[in-house]
Formats: C-alpha cells, structure tokens, sequence
C-alpha cells in the first residue's frame, strides 16, 4: 500500500470519525434538552396544580427570597432572564395578591424595590419545601454518586474549558 | 453508649446527609437547567441571526424533514408539545413562505397533512448543517469519552430506573 493510499484511509476514517462524533453530539444534546424539559414540565404542571402557581412566578419569588431587601426592578429583570415588560406584569400580579410590596428607594424617588410581604415569604417556603421534594424525587433515578458525577460533568461543560477533564473521572 | 444513643445519633446523621442530599440534588438540577438554557438561548439567538428564523419553526421544519410524506396536523403537535393554536400558525407563516405545503388527505378530506417543499428542504438543510456545527461547538469543552458519560447518565435519569446504575460507570 502506497503511502498516498494511507494518507487517503486515514482521512476517510478521519471524516467519518468526525461524523459519528457529530451525530453522538447532537444526540446528547436532544437527550440533554428533553431530560431538562420532562422536569421543568413536570414542576411546572404541579405547582399550577398544588399551588394554582406558574413556574416564572415561582421564579420570581425564589429570587426575592434571597433577597431579604429587595431587589430594583432591573435587578430582577436581570436575574430572571425575561423581558422587563414579563417581570413588571409578573410583579403586578404578586403585589395584587400582597405577595410582593414595592418600596421607594430613599436614593432614588423615581426606582423602587421589590421584595417579598411576609405573607409572601410564608406562601413561598411551603411551594419551595414541596419544590425541592420534586427534585429529590425527579433526580432519584441517579444514586449520589452518580449525580455527583453529573454536576461535575456539568460544571465542565460550563467553564468551557475541555482541560478540566480529569476532575470528571 | 446505650443503643438508645446510638439509634438516636444514626438517626440525626441520617437527617443531616439527607438534607445535604436534598440541597445536592436541587444544586444539580439549577445546573442542568442553566446548562441547558444557555446552549438553548445560543441557538435560538443564532438561527435568528443567521437565518432569520424562530427556534420553534427551526423545531417544526425538523420534525416534518424526518417525514417525506408529511404529518398530519395533530401529529405535528403532539410532536411538537406546544398547544395546536401555535403548530397552526408556525406552519401558516411557514407555508406563506412556501417553505412547507397543506394538502389534503385521500382518506379524510376534511383533514390535511403538512410536509416541507422543496425550497423548505434546502433552506432547512442549510440550518440543520449549521445548527448541528454549533451543537458540537458548544459541547465541545466535553471531550469524547466525558461527552459519553453524560449520555449515559442522562439514559439512567430518563428510564428513571436507579438499578440502571451499573451501565454509567
């Protein structure tokens, strides 16, 4: 076999390693995007039927908790990842229910914060406790170790750095 | 020690790693979440700037490539896991674009089904060409085997079977 031929054989086998490299990515990421939806669904489905709740407002009040202060509204808009129009019309709605309270900031007369009315803080411990028993739940297919591996793999995948590998194994 | 002691302190133990189970497991799903949310919004704002097109219409041309011969309308949805009000009005942008054609069913003429045209199935190649690159871009800083692993994983939590777990190590 000529050296020319070789050459040709690798590249083939290169190209169609690439490929099937290709095809498992895609792969993984459809498997990816429906593990992550088939849960967000399922929380979804049941804190509207548990708690007569959506999701982005359940969201919304999660990023309040941590917030014992408040937060401005484009703090909020920007940690929700929505459009400032969304946050505003979900904020409208919580304080309608005296979930959230808008306060004037003392710096600013024409910003406000937002945080959670303790009727609010009590509501949202109740949905979160159940929340986090959903997850529990949801994950359980995985042992701990394998979740451990998961989170890891995750992490990788997020710093975008293919050298952390070895932290994975 | 008395055993009383003693179940009493395993009892404790228990309580604390099950807490610290619960938070592990909440940690692991707000990463799968934000993982999978960030190569989602890259997508979608890609193939927006592109090709000039939403990530559910990209999502429809995709399910009707797999099918020459088209779906019907309710097929379409329950592929597409949206309500049938918005599929109708993808599929009525889409087929004023001729990217995708109605025709009537032999069997039920009250009934169509729903399949690329031509000029669908070259500009949807383009897309898919593009979209399965930033794919494997953006799980790139997985290597192969890590990429592997995460497959499996993903496997074990979808068949929600935990004595799956062998298969993952």
């Amino acid at each position: 076999m000529s050296a020319r031929q070789d050459t040709d054989m690798a590249s083939v086998d290169m190209e169609k390693r690439a490929h099937a490299d290709h095809h498992a990515s895609l792969r993984l990421w459809l498997r990816l995007l429906s593990a992550t939806t088939r849960i967000e669904d399922t929380i979804r489905q049941r804190l509207r039927e548990q708690f007569g709740i959506t999701l982005p407002r359940f969201d919304l009040m999660a990023q309040l908790e941590r917030e014992p202060q408040g937060l401005s509204m484009s703090e909020l808009s920007r940690r929700m990842m929505v459009t400032g129009g969304n946050v505003t019309s979900i904020v409208d709605q919580l304080e309608k229910e005296q979930l959230v309270q808008r306060q004037m900031q003392a710096s600013d007369r024409r910003s406000y914060t937002v945080s959670l009315t303790e009727a609010g803080r009590s509501a949202f411990a109740a949905m979160a406790q159940a929340h986090e028993g959903w997850v529990v739940e949801l994950l359980s297919p995985l042992v701990a170790s394998q979740q451990e591996q998961l989170h890891k793999l995750l992490g990788t995948l997020k710093s975008g750095s293919p050298t952390n590998s070895e932290e994975t194994k």
